[in-house]
């Protein structure tokens, strides 16, 4: 049984509540709900944590059990080395995600303080990316 | 009747208790004080919501039902991205203010991750700056 | 008795005549008829130069008897050292008005070099920001 | 029947062929194949091409029938703007693929000309990417 | 009847008078008298404007009614912002002209604020550049 | 008798035939012919190369008898550095086209690593920057 | 007797539990306890404060009574203007201490906003750091 | 004889009217009446020109017959292209003034755009600069 | 015996029959054929190999049987990626000549995204760089 | 027994002789006194060296038996890779000391050539950081 | 009586002796005659040093009483920062000269380090500067 | 016969004594016996001067009879104006050698102010760099 961890960052909990043009109706419980069914399906396990906050985030990366992690870390992508320090100090493999390309919007969001240390980023995929991204870490964890 | 959600970021709250050879002895509270009551006048509604915490902001900018932005993100101003991200998201109209004229200021204070979401900014006016957003403010939500 | 000056630079004589789609119909003799009605009722002069040319801004600035000044220097707001060097002759308090955000258009747009050297910087509130730095004027005139 | 085309960039000819101690053993014509087998389980077709050539890469980009494009555009990533333009005029959906985490490499690979004009982008999850954007690309034609 | 308008910026009006070995002998009379022989044969009427002061370029702009606009704005290429704002609020196609290949020169002229709101531009093709402006402006206006 | 070389580089080959709400509807075909007409009333002979390979476009530069050369390097404006070493080896005129004013595009199309090296450059009035170029040549053939 | 506050950021909680490899196996609150020690020694009070949280450390420095403040900043060393400005509001002397040497690190771990405002940095030593910072803030006290 | 021009630029018609504090009580006229005698001990004629105008300046130095400038450039030494073409224009002998030193000041006064152009520069020597400008350019007369 | 692999780039096929003012009139297959005979003198054997297609030489450096390389990138010394690429997949001794001293000439030469990958450097020495190239690399075979 | 070595670079051989309104009065000689007390106290050794000549100093560096190095390279710390290259040569712990914070100073002295290869830096806490260097060294030395 | 301490950097001991068609004839020794000359002629004394090094210069200014220096620090004016220490810790006016015009040369040497610190410089004059910088000195000392 | 001098920088003179895994084990003179005998077989003369002394290597190259300079400037290539001016100076031919691939280490090393004013530049190719800049010499002197 694989654990995995998934990480939303700040504005996620509103995702599909506002800016619905944009992003879509979707909200994040409903992509979480996908998620725990295709984790279920090859009897793993999924934990969900969303913050708004810099340093809960950071906590949540250094306390937790899990075999992988899947993080999407929003506006902090851009600003925080505190939580590229949290990833650095784990040795399980990290998938970035972004629901956007973040690479076609401001000249600010192209660079990612977090990308260096992650193992992979999938990025403009839509929802798409985050169970991409579990198929990924869940093969990970088979090859060890 | 219009309601305005006046937001201070970090550090505002020791206003007129530090530095007061800088900033002067008005405390956030008096400042506030008296917006209420020039809000009042007009039969107009109020919140104030000071925080040190990104997060929190970011919280209070999503979840607050209001008809204008009043915001001095201060030291936010430089490196939240997370903080501009929520005000994106909402459509009602939001004033930035500046005690300071952050242009005379150290070079990294010149540039102001908020302004370009926000309908308008105030700066260098001291205390008074928060007034001008609200008159601006009011007279936004009447031409509605 | 307060006596203001109103400094409007480059191509602010054709406002609400051409691209009115951007800057509505407004001209600028309507918002400083506003101004002079806004400035009377207080008991106070109000004088209006509206110029292309740099060399007779400069000259206004530095030949004109006044208790605080307000500017719009439009395109020279990024270009123009001559205009600043002539505000810093000047003991008097002076607010830069920007017509629209000036922080969420060109990059080039984003410097000013008069901001360093003025009190305060109103901008992105339309011609209400006229009457924003005429308030605060009166006020700081008011306070000597 | 969706076809989708996959477009290799310079040196992958060699992949699994030299380097392996980086790459691994696994060559291209393998990764190929398994992707294949792959496109036809759900009943669609895949078509491969690989080059070294700058212009022959724009060329079957502008001149290929197909419903969707999985692009690893190696070495031109960095430097190609003709590949860049050769994508931009077609509209199918496009997934950039690096098998290598290009953000954790040189810093003359952490930008990418092609990202600002395709669909989305996985990078540092090995030959997994390519069956990853096979799977999104599959899926964004079904939506059609 | 096409109306045309030719505006010189700084220093053109010694062309021909100094520095004859870099730019020849020619003046811009002698220019201007070809320019309005090759309009008049196609029946269109030709005006010319040269001032060194930047705010009479702009009021010259902004004043004219003109079917379309030649600009070599010569040295305020690289340094008025109050032209290009002036150029943009006009509908008319403009063509910027340059005598000298401004790219082969120091790299500041490298740079011009006129191109991004012109239609066109013509550079290092001497007068010849003044004809062909000319020409891509009548064959513009007989398309409309 | 004059000889002209046009030289058209990566995608010019599909002009008119993708993304002609931006391009319009005429190709390359149409241009050509209507250039071929234009050069042989006045007795020149006039020559078409289009290539999506740099070496090719390298080497038809290098290896042709001409009088003069029109080339629109498209991609290769920003990228080659071999295109502008065979330009410079050459003593003939070269003028440089665009069909799309480069200026007013991303960032990255500003520079062109072609323009330091040619005669002139005419960018942003469509397929009659062909025509210019044209008679900028032919006239300059003839001065000699 | 003098108060020194100790401050320690975003990760230092893991600090001997995660990539002992690289910072040793010691904890922080085995430091603290050794610190504790060598203040009381001298007859001197102090109090520790760890948080992963920007706005937490903001406050504890705004808040606390003492007579000198060492500071960890870890990742907000490089992104926190807020924490810099809390800072600024103080009056006492402070040290920033840094465990590795910053300056051999990333090159985005060379820029430490904290340091033009504290009293002096001591970075590269390990724990020995805050002993010496603890040394010079007793001696800064015993001289006032 | 000798004909020298002096050439003032903006703001320097306020000298020793307006910052005395800063730049002393002496007037530009008093400066010019010394430098009238300076230059009329031997034999010399000398003619003054001030303007706040850039055009101005640049019809000044196209159309004056003289054997040598001197200019100060003030606010334009850093902004004004056309300034320094019409100096390029001219053969005689150039020497830039600059009554406070440059380099001393704020970053964007460090850069001349006029120095590459001249004969030689000095600056931060107060009004003694014009007198040595004066006796260099004499003696360069002299030369010839 | 030695096999050394002798790479041209583009624009090298017509050295010595254009610009011989700057380049001299000897050829590519003169200094060949000097090449062999020195390979020969030492019974080692070298292959010629010329092109202007960035693809044929990542080709022929990823297929070519040899025991050291030496490569005269010209053009694509500044521009190719997938070149670098190529070499850096080889394990023998790779030495970059250059017939001009690369850093005397434009800024963008300065930089070659070659040299970070290859044993040696030699510029600016003509026609002799290649002879010290190949003693260099018959010595590294000799020591193995 | 420890032997430490105390390098001081240009102008320190004035401490205390000038500009003492900013570095106070104490001069090198009698720091270096009470630094030979305190290692004596402990029976270690120390040497002191000044010099205002970089080549001395990359001498002394490379030529002396010791155990520890203290170096305050002053002007030296931002220009030279000599005394960089001579500090890596060595193998023994070196600690950088600078009187003032180099980081509240001007701008080009917040880069330090040096810092990349040291062990630790001191800066800003005045003569104490030579004791706190001091410690550190002889605790490193008891370490081994 | 007014002592001046003249200071030449390194190379100007070679002065007039190579690269004559650039420096002239004119060698140092003759310069100092002249200028010794100068000073006898008002009662003042003088004294010449060169050197080619950087910390000789440094002792020399630091060690000599002196009233004024004149200093010409040829390359060391790009690179160092202990002689801007050394000159920064003296009191008495300095005045920068340069032989030739160094802003009209390659970039690197239009940034002075030494500028900052100067009360005033003098560039592009060739061996006259040093005559108008004595000049300057002898009167800024009779001030006094 | 040829005279030839050799001029090696900082740190060359521990050539061998230390960081010998990096740098192996021969010696400079080791370096200079053999280069001795190189140069006298072909009865030529050569001399050798090692000096830590920027201002030493200065005076060196412009006192010394030669018909060729070979220097590795070493630390100095980075930041030494003095010794670029040095060389300028004369007309000699002059390489420069690096031991180590400079442009494949620490970016700051990528920048040699000296290359853009020799001859030729070998790098990265060990002792034997000497020996090929000493057969290019000694061409180069035959030639003439």
């Amino acid at each position: 049984m694989v654990r995995i961890l998934v990480i939303n960052g700040p504005n996620l909990d509103i995702l599909g509540k506002r800016e619905s043009e944009i992003y879509g109706n979707v909200t994040m419980d409903e992509i979480n709900n996908e998620l725990k069914k295709a984790a279920a399906l090859k009897g793993n396990e999924i934990e969900f944590f969303q913050s708004n906050h810099e340093g809960d985030i950071v906590e949540k990366i250094t306390s937790t059990e899990t075999d992988g992690i899947i993080i999407n870390p929003a506006a902090y992508t851009h600003t925080s080395v505190a939580i590229r320090d949290a990833l650095s100090s784990r040795e399980v493999p990290v998938v970035e995600v972004h629901l956007s390309n973040i690479y076609a919007r401001e000249e600010f969001r192209h660079k990612s303080l977090i990308a260096p240390v992650v193992t992979g980023q999938v990025s403009g995929l839509g929802k798409r990316g985050y169970f991409l991204a579990l198929d990924a870490l869940m093969e990970l964890a088979d090859e060890k």
